[in-house]
């Protein structure tokens, strides 16, 4: 179910209030997650124009029908106006800015690619139309930044819902299993859980393979004495849940224990380090210093965390300070991930992750699984 | 499995043969499956530049390890030169583009945002760098048009195998049974049959939903007498599937049928039609001719078909004739996809896919599941 109708009014106003400061007289939206948040409408092509009294979106054939339907709903976009693109998306585009009269767009630089935007420059200037296309960054990301209450619904049943999914991973997990097939009944339970989709490549990385970040799943078998990482999440109604746990195979030795012990207790010094008015890099820290006077600050070679919504990764990033990127100070209703790792090449590793949202005073953990170490 | 080293030297020597005619001395590939198609190299972030003489990889801490096994294999990147990102990645670029002694470095202008590529270019001028950012376009894109023969190895076998995920998700479409239920149960089959992962959202669109061609899968109960759409497809050693199958859901009126025929023949007709040597819009054209003469004209309102490899959509594009845009012109090693529809709002919608290579006369079709209705 999308948001009802009076949290996209509000959102709407929210970045109509930035036109002014940034000099424009309509936003051009063109990255998909902003495009959802703004009208409930999801599709794989399509664009908005915001304007200061409407919103005009620009869709295809394909959609139509569909967009009809949720504008009958309690979920319709205020002030909506279909454009039916005929052709070009881009050639519509110029022409609706110029019926609308449209001085100065903004598009979103972060996400238009090179060749769009100069199309659409080129087109105006050969036309004679007196529209500018102004670079915006992160207009519609200053407002997902904080999720109303719609939002925090949203990703607290999502991350409700993950319980059970844990569950059958857990249950998956025994030696001779290949990965892929941890990964498969993963993804089974997230179906049978409610999620409409996973929220990105299921991750079961078993004995050597956890020593990579980003592994995927494979044909390796499970095998007794391994440590086994699974990551993994849903998306429900848009909104996405991440979860990383790391179980053992069998008994473990003394090594395994150990890493595992750090990296929890650099996750619990993190989670207690999150409230309003710090910056992300605070939290980031807060990991780092457990991890390195248990001498795997070498082995945490990424970052604690990142903001989740719509999209899996957005905005906070939590990690070291960035040089030239400006800092993120925490406020209620940011939500992150928070997820150390360790990571030793040939012998494997370790990851565990929840999810948080700010509140006034701390934070809540909006995943509730266990964090014990596993022995399956 | 991916591609062996041979097959990668190959599509470095294609690529660097557009560097006189581009104007370029390097090109800087920041596009995922184009950095895949060049380097076997499978990451959510990382870049490439591409000289005369060696393919310089930019990539972080996630990735080193993998990367390092990867080069140990048979499946080598030929000329591979890793740079360990330190923070940000487009520093390191135009770092490494300095010290590389690079003037005139191409840039994917329909992949690279317009903030990132302003960044580059300013960040070159103030720091007194020579070197000029050039727009290119459509540069490894244009290779990888053109399938090697690893390439339609993996795309038979992806498509071989869809056949028995087919048999799979008739076997799950039952009077009573969520349509969410039967994309999980195709999801599990896709899995089982050894696919890494879904290449899109699995599309199960019942009854009226059907008539919604973007129709994802919902809570919906299939009922006797409703026309199902199902669309799925998985990726397989990188390499994606596609498929599209109408199923009726017990007795279907004679309305059905007819709307089944027409589309099923509209197939037929333009899958007889693809040979070397003609636009890419003669294959739409004969679809739609069917389609027209069924009365069907209006229902058919997207293109019949889309390029399929490294990515679900790509080039060639097979619809009508786009003003502006050049013509694909239908050359051996094309793979695309042929699926035609017909989608009438209140009623519901019929669509057949299935995945063609063009040979030297004609096509090969390299799905082959039925296209007979089925009545379940």
């Amino acid at each position: 179910m999308p948001a009802p109708s009076p949290f996209l009014e509000e959102r709407h106003v929210r970045v109509r209030a930035q036109f002014h400061e940034r000099g424009v007289d309509a936003l051009v939206v063109t990255h998909a997650p902003n495009l959802f948040y703004l009208t409930n409408h999801a599709a794989s092509a399509g664009l908005v124009v915001l304007t200061p009294d409407a919103v005009h979106l620009v869709s295809d054939f394909r959609y139509v029908e569909a967009v009809a339907q949720l504008q009958a709903s309690a979920h319709a976009c205020p002030g909506l106006v279909v454009h039916k693109v005929p052709a070009s998306y881009d050639e519509a585009l110029v022409g609706l800015l110029a019926e609308l009269g449209v001085e100065r767009a903004g598009i979103e630089a972060s996400h238009l690619p090179v060749a769009r935007f100069e199309w659409l420059r080129r087109t105006a200037e050969t036309r004679k139309l007196p529209i500018a296309f102004v670079q915006t960054e992160r207009v519609v990301e200053r407002v997902r930044l904080i999720k109303d209450a719609w939002e925090l619904g949203a990703l607290r049943e999502s991350a409700a819902r993950v319980h059970d999914v844990a569950d059958a991973a857990f249950d998956a997990v025994r030696a001779g299993t290949p990965e892929r097939q941890v990964a498969g009944a993963i993804e089974r339970a997230l179906r049978g859980a409610g999620f409409d989709r996973i929220a990105f490549d299921t991750i079961v990385a078993s004995g050597p393979h956890a020593a990579l970040p980003h592994h995927r799943a494979g044909d390796r078998c499970l095998r007794r004495g391994d440590v086994v990482v699974l990551d993994f999440g849903g998306i429900l109604d848009g909104y996405c849940c991440d979860l990383t746990r790391t179980v053992a195979v069998g008994a473990v030795g003394p090594d395994a224990t150990r890493v595992y012990e750090a990296v929890r207790d650099a996750q619990a010094a993190a989670i207690q380090a999150v409230r309003p008015g710090i910056p992300a890099s605070d939290v980031d820290a807060a990991a780092r210093a457990v991890l390195e006077a248990r001498g795997l600050g070498q082995a945490f070679g990424h970052g604690t965390g990142h903001g989740l919504g719509l999209e899996v990764h957005e905005e906070p990033r939590v990690s070291r300070p960035q040089p030239d990127m400006p800092e993120a100070v925490l406020q209620p209703g940011m939500v992150f991930t928070i997820e150390p790792g360790a990571y030793l090449p040939g012998w494997g590793g370790v990851r565990i992750e929840d999810d948080v949202v700010v509140t006034e005073d701390g934070c809540e953990v909006l995943t509730s699984v266990t964090r014990d170490l596993l022995i399956r």
